[in-house]
């Protein structure tokens, strides 16, 4: 159970939380819809991994398996992909550039001061451009906020990865705020 | 100088960062103003004293020091604020209310495990309601995003309290968003 009375216990995750609080859900669907959905040079299963893996770090089950989910339908891959995020990635076969750029937003999980000189330059070597980088940047920063807002007022979240299938082929579709809307439809 | 070219490198901290990425500068600056601006039964001080603190742990200068200055301005207080609230508000008068609701942003920093269901208890015994706790969380966690955006991108910001102050007071006036678009047009 929440630390808060939300009303809608039987969402999971932010889910929940953008029920209760619509005015902040505004900007936090826009900047996911933004980051991770909008014209990049970055592919969206490129986007939904970084995501994924510093929700990992951040220990917030909800946000990496769902974001996870997100990257499996986007990338049309199964469902073991979602516990290789877990482990770096061995399975998945992925750029030298992704592979810089998760360096990068590993370290920004840790502090925004982890990130080096050498990261940046590594990223640059393996063809990652500035926007690039900076798009890295914020989303593994705002994935740090995300966490953060889901752990830090306890909510609840599926454990099992097949749980969320559905979810991450509903963000692949339609992108963030659908299940909030359905969700609200439902209750 | 930061780690990306940002083509506008005489703006300090975020200001350069929301110049770069549109975008995202969007929906960051109406989260911002939708926590620490619209109406609620925080005060505008508290919140901003809730961002800033949070900034001082994650050692983002320009956002506690900008923030802090917001919160100065906001109180009519003067200039030593700025360091009080780094040395966790010795000589600032502040509510046992928001004292326990900055133990709640501390523990949020740490990472949103960290809050207690005793951090939530003694929050709502000294009056704080369960928006106010929401509120605190965010606040606590999109200042986490907003730190490492700053740092991971290596921004520049000065040094001295006395340059925050007129931004702390623009802040006050007008709002998060005000200084991108001064900045903008003397680009």
């Amino acid at each position: 159970m929440a630390h808060i009375k939300l009303n809608n216990e039987q969402l999971p995750g932010i889910v929940g939380l953008l029920d209760y609080s619509p005015a902040t859900a505004k900007p936090l669907l826009e900047l996911a819809n933004v980051l991770l959905r909008d014209d990049s040079t970055l592919t969206r299963t490129e986007r939904e991994i970084i995501a994924a893996s510093v929700s990992y770090r951040n220990e917030c089950h909800f946000c990496h398996t769902s974001h996870a989910a997100a990257a499996v339908a986007n990338a049309g891959a199964d469902i073991t992909m979602i516990d290789d995020i877990k482990q770096g990635l061995i399975d998945t076969k992925v750029s030298d550039k992704l592979r810089a750029l998760l360096a990068i937003a590993h370290h920004v999980q840790q502090g925004g001061r982890q990130v080096t000189a050498e990261d940046i330059w590594l990223a640059r070597e393996n063809g990652a451009t500035d926007k690039e980088i900076h798009d890295t940047v914020l989303i593994a920063a705002a994935f740090c906020m995300y966490n953060r807002y889901v752990d830090g007022l306890g909510t609840w979240a599926p454990k099992d990865n097949e749980a969320y299938l559905e979810m991450g082929r509903n963000i692949a579709e339609h992108g963030y705020g659908y299940s909030v809307r359905q969700a609200q439809i439902a209750l």
